[in-house]
């Protein structure tokens, strides 16, 4: 008999979004009359850009000629686009990064998952709560977790950091000892930043005990505020303990044509079990020429072109356009007295549900007296509880109306 | 300090193709005037089809739209690509693979190396000799061989079976015990094929021992005879001891836009640590969702035109263009004298060097006398010592040319 991994036995169903499907679908048989708005959904809405979609005509054009045909590429990327990536996202904000610290991938959600395979599995991870699941099941996966344990909906050896209101939303330094701990700034779900100041608190933390921050930076083109760091590398000391993942999904509307990438720097080192001193870029670059074959090249002159002065243009104006929205949603909460978070360097509001309900009641309240679909904040991690999250990737009108019927809830 | 996976301490460097494009870096700038003619890439040289062109085009146009567009898809592949898969590399051979069986990746290096994360970390791993070095690799990443011996070339604790001209390449069934092995038919590097009824003998082998067979067809689309098979599945029993990676890659020149598939079947049972069977077709499903987003919709759609009439053609003339490039090396050695196998289900050429020579004298020799670039044997393991690999990715004049000159060298 073929022996599996038995660590995948600890996971958890992937509950959270099939369940709330499963409750908006019931309610929309129930009253088919009823115009549902999804304020849930945590997927880009709007149309990749001219300029993208112009540079992939391009490219499907160069593929099928011969002079212009590219059969494997680089697996870390083509030059032209993490030339691209070095000079606009680092450069520009003062960061020096080298093209070989860039490795492009189609996606972060790979990457944050793949990235355990170069790391020590007897490692203890530490996660903000509430959290974006992937970090967690993919370490299960790999044997970093004890079981899990319903009673507090956490799996054992895991060190969930709670970031709630009551902290500000800013995670306190574990005090057990940690080997690696994952940040996601602008948070998923929350919606709320870290500062330099307080993200440098972490970076020295890092450096001093040793620890590698596995910095997710996927909603850095939704930062509006000047002191919210764009990339962990403007923190100094960070290229001694961070590995960044950045993605063009909900930057330029790639989560169905598939691009990201991930700086591994060559000054972040570990250590191997007898003590000797490893480059992480080096094993991170093995782990990728050897499990992964690099992106499409048509997608690569896609991103490529997010770059060019158009391309900056037509992103930034849809980016303006989800973040309006989520301004619609903020003020229409405030006016009706709900607290919210999150909303302003990031596409996600986090709100408190009101009069303590927990996450689930408020869900299936507000979806049934309102027909407005957002995700019950419970579902993201046990610290999430009392929370929900609503997204912008709606229109304009859909988001107005769905804070007006927020108005007429019974609360 | 990070504690790293210190596994990947045992890899070797990735030398081969480094090493002869120094040798023929080196002999270019020596020799300015040589017309050095490659035979030894193992990429794709052709264009992609009109029929893909065209789909892709039509996809980016859609995605260009907000009526069109397409955000995060499923993990698993779109179902329209996973139909067009079942029906026609499947169904049309009398194989009934149903949709949620089939995982639409973007590439089988990718598969056949994160396969591993859903079995046992102990499993004992068998690969043929010569091989494709991802197989190994990705198992000593993941700790399941020992150190690697300089004195035999080999790693610890991983079974190489031998498969030369000793055994007509027909590899024997291991005497030790094994968890997985691989099998990729058509083999690379050396174009040689198994019959349904020496494939038949590895499935009743590996239901009888419980061993599971990593299939790669990779490069099935230039099966040219009739006994071979084109799936593994086309074999009785294979369906409860076989995953099928599969490829657009060398079928219809997507090496550069990358796209491929996994066939985990429904009946393919494995076993946990508390000897609970569990399917394994769930756990990569699993794994498929968490760590992976889905392949761009963009290459999905060219992908699934490779399956239309014109595309069908379109992808057939491309084949008959290399499989004639490879029958020129086949006549030719022939004429010469040289030994050679494959080359007529591959495009792949696998030839005894001349006169006992080792595969990197050779190589030296045929590009310093001959101005022909093919890639030593001895690259892809132990027993592919003694002989050398030629590709039929380049046209029939050079090809010709290459052959031609083969006959001048003084052997």
């Amino acid at each position: 008999m073929i022996k599996v991994n038995s660590n995948f036995g600890k996971l958890q169903g992937s509950y959270l979004f099939s369940e709330t499907a499963k409750r908006i679908n019931a309610h929309a048989q129930a009253h088919p009359e009823a115009e549902i708005i999804r304020l849930g959904i945590g997927d880009v809405t709007m149309p990749i850009c001219e300029a993208v979609s112009k540079a992939m005509h391009k490219a499907v054009d160069e593929m099928a000629t011969k002079g212009g045909f590219h059969g494997y590429g680089p697996e870390q990327g083509y030059e032209f686009l993490r030339a691209a990536i070095a000079k606009n996202d680092y450069k520009a904000r003062g960061v020096d990064i080298a093209l070989d610290e860039i490795f492009v991938s189609d996606g972060s959600k790979c990457d944050t998952g793949n990235i355990g395979d170069i790391l020590g599995s007897d490692c203890v991870v530490a996660v903000t709560d509430p959290v974006y699941p992937v970090y967690v099941d993919t370490n299960v996966m790999a044997g970093r977790s004890g079981d899990f344990d319903p009673a507090t909906g956490r799996f054992k050896n895991i060190v969930y950091i709670v970031t709630d209101a009551g902290n500000s939303f800013v995670p306190e330094i574990p005090k057990q000892k940690v080997d690696i701990v994952y940040l996601c700034y602008p948070n998923n779900p929350t919606g709320m930043t870290l500062t330099r100041d307080q993200l440098k608190v972490w970076v020295d933390w890092a450096n001093k005990e040793g620890v590698l921050i596995l910095f997710d930076g996927a909603y850095e083109r939704f930062i509006t505020e000047d002191d919210v760091p764009h990339s962990i590398y403007e923190i100094e000391g960070a290229k001694t303990c961070a590995i960044e993942f950045r993605s063009f999904s909900k930057t330029a509307g790639f989560t169905g044509t598939r691009c990201a990438y991930t700086v591994v720097p060559k000054e972040l080192m570990g250590r191997d079990d007898k003590g000797q001193a490893v480059s992480l870029n080096a094993l991170w670059n093995r782990r990728h020429t050897t499990k992964f074959n690099g992106v499409s090249y048509v997608v690569q002159r896609g991103a490529e072109a997010v770059y060019s002065p158009e391309g900056r243009q037509q992103v930034e104006s849809v980016l303006a356009y989800y973040l309006n929205n989520a301004k619609i949603i903020l003020k229409g909460l405030a006016d009706i007295g709900i607290t919210a978070y999150g909303g302003v360097n990031s596409p996600y509001v986090w709100l408190k549900t009101p009069g303590g309900m927990d996450s689930w009641s408020f869900f299936d309240k507000l979806l049934k007296e309102a027909n407005v679909a957002g995700t019950p904040g419970a579902g993201f991690g046990a610290a999430g509880e009392g929370y929900f999250r609503l997204t912008a990737f709606n229109t304009p009108e859909n988001t107005e109306r769905a804070i007006q019927r927020f108005a007429s809830l019974n609360i």
